[in-house]
């Protein structure tokens, strides 16, 4: 998917909610686990529940790679249900040495078809950059990451008086363009939002950690958004656990729903629209 | 595998060597396409024929995820068949927030029994710590690759002097022990290691880089030994890819052969022997 489609979603939908897909089998409602794949049963109600109210869904690989082979399986059927417009993220944190790296971009490219990949920056420039070289998909790259051990080393003040995560968006965003990267910013990091906000102005965050985690929707878009919204805000476990019984479909939905119309408040106010 | 098993092994076999199953269908020998698990066999043989010359195998997991659910598959059979006194390493590059972490532990650990797991630092202590907490099990954390990527961050100069890499060590060495947390450094980084000796004296390093990335083994072995070896040096396609043909198990013997004669030689020298 282009941005300009991505940006169409969104202005339709009036949502820029993206859903998180950590499906954990010893999580899912009791009633599921007679059926053949109950990962992917679990999935598929999920996205009937809410497909019109978020604009991406991003499955967590490790959940699925934990189950072994079984685990890919659910998660191709998965990616294979997902309508073909909203944007698929494959949140795997991969990044590798070049060569490396081109494989796992086939796995997630053309094995699956997802329209991104999360990757992380430590390798630097030729571990990322086979994720570039696909049409219209994109690699979402670490910068500033929702969780404690985020302060550990991305914070860390460089000679120059950046931190780390400042130098990897002055560096990387010369990778690739606003057109095949996006970065991860923790919505628990909101008030570093303006700073980032002036390095990299015109990209869209994926912006995990809104709800269990305790950042804040509000503060993120008031400080992260740009003039194409520029925003995806994930929520996985506040919306896909929101029941434990057989009406999980339905509570999702209500969750979703919720953020929703948040956001569309948000978005029409900026008279972001069709 | 405990550290006292692993030091046995380099004393019992006069070798350091770890051998890279970085297994790419399109470059193994055209014989071997028909085989019902082309992947499999060929691991199957490489190992067959250098069992007793390395310490470890590393499957690079990205050449077996490029293959979906069949390369899981594969993935899992040579993990079985590789004999029980030799490391495995899991070169996966994972790490992610505490609760996804621990499903990729999982992954490797119980579902398929790997010893260890090379994992990046980039977000911090949570997103390693859940690969630490396994018995007799290694978290292989980055600290400076061999790639040239490498430099883009991890060379970056910190406010109080040290380079990036220098503070990943001295941070993250506290998260575990010299017993379950080894590092990666490249060999193409072997004037650094004094650097890291005086940082980490007694951590088991990961050396990739020597052979097609154009590492010295000489100069690690000189500049990264300590009293327990405390080496593991990686070779993937200069031993695996020797050959083209049926004799290709043949051609990977004597390329491992050659290395392991040459680290004979040295832990010889330094009268490192049972």
């Amino acid at each position: 998917m282009n941005r300009k489609e991505l940006i169409y979603q969104i202005k339709e939908k009036q949502s820029f909610l993206c859903i998180g897909l950590d499906t954990d089998v010893n999580k899912i409602p009791a009633h599921l686990l007679s059926t053949e794949d109950p990962v992917f049963e679990f999935n598929k109600q999920i996205i009937d529940a809410t497909k019109d109210l978020c604009v991406a869904y991003k499955p967590n690989i490790a959940f699925y790679e934990s189950m072994g082979v079984n685990g890919w399986e659910s998660l191709r059927k998965t990616l294979d249900y997902i309508p073909n417009e909203i944007f698929t993220i494959a949140d795997a944190k991969r990044g590798d040495i070049g060569n490396t790296s081109n494989m796992y971009a086939k796995a997630f490219f053309e094995n699956m078809n997802f329209d991104s990949v999360t990757v992380a920056p430590y390798m630097g420039e030729d571990s990322v950059k086979p994720f570039l070289e696909f049409q219209n998909k994109w690699a979402i790259v670490l910068a500033f990451t929702s969780n404690k051990g985020g302060l550990d080393f991305q914070k860390l003040e460089m000679k120059d008086g950046l931190q780390l995560f400042e130098k990897v968006l002055k560096i990387s965003q010369d990778w690739g363009t606003d057109h095949n990267m996006m970065y991860v910013v923790g919505a628990t990091r909101a008030k570093e939002l303006l700073a980032i906000r002036t390095i990299i102005p015109n990209h869209f965050l994926l912006v995990p950690g809104v709800g269990v985690q305790g950042g804040s929707l509000a503060d993120v878009a008031k400080y992260g958004m740009n003039s194409d919204c520029g925003l995806l805000i994930n929520s996985s476990r506040g919306i896909i656990y929101a029941g434990k019984s057989t009406d999980f479909a339905e509570k999702a939905r209500a969750e979703a729903k919720k953020i929703q119309q948040y956001m569309a408040d948000i978005l029409i106010e900026k008279q972001f629209k069709l």
